[in-house]
């Protein structure tokens, strides 16, 4: 399981947490248009990625197309953060931090301990040099001993109280989803796909929120496990304050397959980290026809601008013929803010 | 991870694989009615099970009644071995023990090797004594650098052309389901209920019959997951010949929270190993009224008679209050044989 742990991806996660930047701002695009029959993606502008999606999901479901899938195989998988909805700030990293300064409230001598010191004071030096695995842990032991029960009352109250700002405007974390792919996932939907999500986050926090902002049932949330034991006494799951496998890069097609046993057709991910290079690559190897479509985060104005230090995705995706959302050029609309 | 391989499972299995009995007999019942609309367990006894499985489903998908249960929350897992298909001898082991012999067959210098020569040789003495991981890790190469096509091929000749003598008759393997789970199967699903298996078995092998054998989908079908890893050249993933994950006892709630994220209303196991003591445990933990239903394997004449050394799972039944199927008297048809 060792070979699961990438404490690299733990450090970033950590860095975010510590990294008290101010709550950026989303910008948000106008008026959302209800898909229709004549057009069901109203918020991608018309084009050539439009047509193509249109055309995939037309052959896939027309019988004696040569791009046929039967309905059993129409399986999509998407990624979450930076993919449905915002990841500037990524909101689970948001959410962890808060848990972080609830424990350490609880239990106030902690801020006296290292690493917990070092993360409070911001002391990056410490932080430079000490050893991944022990930022990993702290973070983790947060999680220890929780049942699923009162991880879901704790996710819930979040979601319920937090806001985001978006426009100069505070919303509700629900607004950071997009738009555009809010109507992707209900056009698969309505075509007889199996919509799952696929994330890098921990399963249950999405899970929490996956039917309300997706329509996605818990049990098509695929995502990064924690371990857990089965209390006897109590019948409850516990959680270990360990991850049991990241759900990232190339765990992406290992969960799928623990999950699915399928390889999805219709697969879309992100750039920022490479962490959808594989899970892409892998919806490549179907024997259907398939579809991989790759956010790009061009729009500095209605969103952000960013870009990998080495471009990976976006150079797998023109090395293997990838669908490229340019945010800026293909969504009318980027937030489903009402 | 450690913590989930129990050795001693693996060492059982072992024991079942070198153990070469001759292939056991199947005895069938008759007829085989299908199920109306005036009776949706044909094949049941009419009785105190039977009106009490109708009754909690009525009262379930009845609103405003006070067992109603909101349809995304009717999740019913189903074990399979000795649950829903006969278990002795047990299926996959069977294939194991001919993926073993192929094994050998390739490279025969093995079969001068421990543990494999004592295995060859069915020497008691060496087996009595080696480390159970030993023969464990045996088990496992034997399944390791696969990739899931390869497995798929093989695992579907094997159900093509492998039969049981069922009745001193021949009959394909997909005569060894009972037909009384299946009629519930179908019922529970066309009460809005999602079937799921939650089997102790390797998640791909009963994958490649779950739909043929069950109408239930591969991605709804949870068991012991292997170690895999995702090979970035040839885009596959590839078996690592390590268990990531046994879904047996205490690992059937882990893998159920993983794979569905709630809580089963509707569980059913069998009495044999015990396996199944802490998921009906579990499914009693929901918040809707729950069923937990164990098969007792007590027909000798149609079926087998085993117990359980300790009695653990017809114990806990009693304790908890479960629902125990007596073959003999609850079932009027054993299997699904035509």
């Amino acid at each position: 399981m060792k070979t699961y742990i990438q404490k690299k991806q733990m450090l970033i996660a950590l860095l975010v947490i510590i990294s008290s930047l101010a709550v950026l701002s989303f910008i948000n695009g106008n008026g959302i248009k209800k898909a229709s029959a004549a057009d069901p993606l109203p918020s991608w502008n018309d084009g050539l990625l439009k047509s193509s999606i249109i055309d995939y999901v037309q052959k896939a479901t027309t019988a004696n197309s040569k791009g046929f899938i039967p309905v059993e195989d129409r399986i999509a998988t998407f990624d979450n953060d930076g993919t449905l909805w915002a990841e500037e700030p990524t909101i689970e990293l948001e959410y962890a931090k808060l848990a972080f300064k609830k424990m350490i409230k609880k239990n106030p001598s902690l801020a006296q301990q290292q690493p917990y010191k070092a993360i409070i004071q911001k002391d990056k030096a410490y932080l430079a040099t000490v050893d991944e695995s022990t930022l990993a842990a702290a973070i983790l032991k947060s999680l220890s001993g929780t049942t699923e029960e009162e991880f879901e009352k704790s996710v819930k109250a979040y979601f319920d109280t937090v806001h985001y700002v978006i426009q100069k405007k505070i919303h509700p974390v629900i607004d950071a989803r997009y738009q555009p792919q809010l109507e992707l996932l209900d056009y698969l939907r309505s075509n007889g796909f199996k919509t799952f999500i696929c994330t890098g986050g921990t399963i249950e926090f999405v899970r929490s929120i996956s039917v309300k902002y997706y329509g996605i049932p818990s049990e098509q949330v695929i995502g990064t496990k924690l371990q857990y034991k089965f209390d006897e006494d109590s019948r409850t799951i516990l959680r270990e304050g360990k991850i049991a496998s990241i759900c990232d890069k190339g765990g992406k097609p290992v969960n799928i397959q623990w999950h699915i046993g399928k390889i999805p057709v219709f697969a879309s991910g992100n750039e920022k980290s490479g962490g959808d290079i594989e899970m892409l690559k892998y919806s490549q190897m179907s024997k259907y026809p398939s579809f991989q479509l790759l956010v790009n985060h061009d729009d500095a104005v209605r969103e952000f601008a960013y870009q990998e230090k080495n471009n990976a995705s976006i150079n797998a995706a023109m090395v293997n013929k990838w669908h490229v959302v340019s945010m800026k050029n293909d969504w009318k609309t980027i937030f489903s803010t009402p």
